[in-house]
């Protein structure tokens, strides 16, 4: 069979820390690989003004930085690193096509690493103070409001219990719901916590400050303006979304537009792998990501070189 | 209920990459933690002399180094650590016992991050005199053999360099290679040693003695035995054997000694958990090993919440 010259190993989608591990592994064994990045600003690590919980780092830092040292490693490693949109994929084939504005890169193998997103900031303010006082994650951030003041934007059970993980940091928690009840028990014990307030029934209408967050304007349930000055505001209103859209269904997603990927990373299609947020992950996070990208790479260079195998056996 | 005082939220046994990411999260979770860690010189990082894979590091460097790191970021973030041997487990009670040479610590949970050590006994005699004088770590266990005669099977360069370290406990180290030559410079500084003797091309038959191991049979390279009175035996081998012995089948185990746990990093005894090499994981890399500290802090703080959430609504 002829083997195209221009066909990599293994087509990585996504800059992130899972695409970014994932191409320096396989690089690393010698494979043939590109990594496409949408753009090395975006995602969800990409919009972190400060992230101290990595392991192995010396100091917080952006993170931003962290992707730029993961990036060069996997470039060091020798990965092609290209920044560009993929608009659409074809896995059906021996040669997996991945469709960008400006060319189509053919894989032995795929790897879908393309995160998920918050929702779109619909909060007057939300987008501006996003990482200097808005955040979206209170495991990542808490600590960093040690005595301060902060809210909770939200009703579900995953907000009432990230009240939780902030009250242990924050002098007072402000959980703010739109609705009058929230989607917790009542005997809930995040609402037994001496420094969380609910305030049920109040919609935020703008966040606001200088630098850094300040207040947040308020309307009660009857409908008059509340001010609260504080430092944090923690938004847990609707999820994150995997970022599944390019691939028009060519992967099955299940109900919340996840990957499904078993232990090694593989999805239903054989050749094609997923890793990070992108997948059906119970947690989010940086460390965790960039151990599903290392497991793709080492699953796909299994795959190739059984690929390889099996082919040398026909040959025979 | 009473709450004893001296309880940890978290009891984590290992101080590697597994442990250590998990007293960091575990306590950026506002959580009481413990790492107990062996020694913050033995396991698979410490003994590795550069790593440059794990990623988010600028440039290779010691594992130790790597390790100091995270140690530092668990402890910064509230964990203590204890350098101290684990020599049994309770983990049948509400509060889960964990024995070491000095005291017992309580913990309402406990995470198993033990890792991997040495690999599986193959020659006549090593299981049985394990920890009567076969040892798989001569960092962590030179000091007992001080004045004595002992051997370091193996032919690789951690296994010379493991030789220096017992020639400056022991009146004599044989260091025994399998093949006529070993994976180390002719002009390595250890076998500069006056009590170093290097045995190129001897196999070792059996192990043997009564309590403890007093001699070794062995096949020199004309094929004839040759036996050596000595007392401790140094196993430098290739593999890799999780280290489970201080559970003394506390935790389900499965025919590769590993234990078996599931995406949230849960064995099969409510309240304990198991992170890194030494669960059933298909890829040892220290990525994977962090990644899989994380899930379980997060898993213990999970079970943590639902356990006092339920308690109070038994209390009512």
């Amino acid at each position: 069979m002829k083997e195209e010259t221009d066909v990599y190993d293994i087509v990585i989608i996504g800059g992130g820390p899972a695409g970014l591990t994932a191409g320096q592994y396989a690089s690393r064994a010698n494979l043939k690989v590109v990594v496409i990045d949408k753009s090395r600003t975006a995602g969800a690590l990409a919009y972190s003004s400060r992230i101290e919980n990595y392991p192995g780092l010396t100091q917080p830092m952006p993170g931003k930085d962290l992707l730029d040292i993961m990036r060069k490693q996997a470039v060091d490693f020798g990965s092609e690193h290209i920044e560009t949109q993929v608009v659409g994929v074809n896995l059906s084939g021996e040669f997996k096509e991945v469709v960008t504005m400006d060319r189509t890169y053919k894989g032995k193998t795929v790897v879908i690493a393309t995160g998920s997103m918050g929702r779109k900031a619909t909060i007057k303010g939300e987008a501006e103070f996003l990482g200097r006082g808005v955040s979206y994650c209170a495991i990542c951030d808490a600590a960093f409001y040690k005595g301060l003041k902060v809210c909770i934007i939200g009703n579900s059970e995953e907000a009432v219990k990230e009240a939780g993980v902030l009250a242990r940091f924050a002098e007072t928690v402000y959980l703010i719901s739109p609705t009058p009840k929230l989607h917790a028990d009542d005997d809930h014990p995040v609402f037994k916590e001496p420094n969380v307030k609910v305030l049920a029934g109040f919609t935020v209408a703008a966040i606001e400050g200088n630098d850094q967050v300040e207040r947040i304007r308020m309307i009660d349930p009857e409908k008059k303006q509340a001010d609260l000055e504080l430092s944090g505001v923690f938004v847990y209103l609707h999820g994150n979304k995997p970022v599944v859209d390019f691939l028009y269904g060519a992967v099955e997603t299940n109900d919340d537009g996840c990957i499904p990927v078993n232990s090694m990373m593989e999805t239903a299609i054989p050749g094609v792998f997923a890793a990070g947020d992108v997948t059906c992950t119970e947690v989010r996070q940086v460390v965790v990501a960039a151990a599903q990208g290392c497991l793709a790479a080492l699953a796909a260079e299994k795959y190739l070189y059984k690929r390889t195998k099996y082919k040398m056996d026909w040959g025979k």
